[in-house]
């Protein structure tokens, strides 16, 4: 069995999926039942889910995310990725590789229930418990806000949403069509801080 | 072994902690590298955590808590949560119960590494690791954003953050003082949507 430690410290984007394999229901209930178990201010649980598997409505998001990704986006990419990671995510964007998942989950605020500067905090976390749970059932995951953020009008059309529900991030789950490698990253040591900012963790 | 989905669906805030009992540094390290194995906007990893064990701090912490929570918050509580939680938040803020912490992390962001849209959604689930990788390791733990979000120069200034580092959240972290109930979450299925919002799952 994979320790937490295991599952957190694999956790990779995937931006291409299986096209033969799908996300069932079941599953899709267990992943967002781990959701709603995250933190949210006072305990006010503001998160709605839309759970997408229409091809018309995924294909749409596609188009999106191609949108919101051609020119600034693309162009800092390009300046700060590493070659591989830059072709990983153009192939997922230009190359249509998240309109493979089968599943899309559009994690939304419910802003009647949440304090505007309580959102972020209170729907975050969530997302991430979504993340992991897919995880460690074996699926891949990626987490997407140029969506909402860039395209919110559009999304509110696309999943009829009421005025007092904002769309916050776009999940795309499946299972990955290749084996991901591990994540980059630089050490926590690096970022941390013993009392004050910059009393380095070693010294 | 614990499995991700019972870790993840245990997760309960603690207020108040055991002041027996220490966080060792390799823990905090341990639970750090799983905070920075979170994503995060185009891998650009823009934490900064400031581990506080000094008493001094910690007890501004504790004032800073009860300065945000008196008024608003408070009344906005009272209103809104069940007796039994609310006893357990004024006791952990009026009581002094998050003081008995011998942890707290500060979780910040350098905005040189991250535009303003994608901080939260940079940050936050970075956060949530660090608190599930805690409960992994048997620790009990508080997400607090009125530290930073209220009382943000005061924070800046009692850990020398310079212009670029931005308070997000302080976590409060310990052995717990007392075996924590379960969680109180509304079932996943009352907020999921079948590809349009108000389409129930079970519809």
């Amino acid at each position: 069995m994979t320790t937490f430690e295991q599952l957190a410290t694999r956790q990779r984007a995937c931006r291409r999926f299986d096209p033969s394999e799908d996300v069932s229901d079941p599953d899709v209930v267990a992943m967002l039942e781990c959701a709603v178990h995250a933190p949210s201010a006072q305990n006010c649980q503001p998160w709605e889910f839309v759970v997408v598997r229409s091809p018309a409505t995924r294909r749409e998001f596609q188009a999106i995310v191609q949108a919101s990704w051609t020119g600034a986006g693309e162009d800092y990419a390009r300046e700060h990725l590493s070659p591989g990671m830059f072709a990983d995510i153009e192939d997922s964007i230009a190359g249509g590789g998240l309109e493979t998942a089968p599943v899309v989950v559009v994690v939304c605020a419910d802003t009647n229930r949440v304090a505007e500067m309580w959102i972020e905090s209170s729907i975050f976390p969530a997302t991430q418990n979504l993340l992991l749970a897919a995880g460690s059932l074996g699926y891949g995951s990626c987490l997407t806000t140029g969506v909402p953020l860039g395209f919110k009008d559009k999304v509110v059309d696309l999943l009829q949403l009421p005025d007092s529900i904002v769309p916050m991030a776009a999940v795309f789950i499946g299972r990955p069509a290749k084996q991901l490698g591990a994540p980059r990253r630089e050490p926590a040591r690096q970022h941390m801080h013993r009392e004050h900012f910059g009393v380095g963790w070693d010294e």
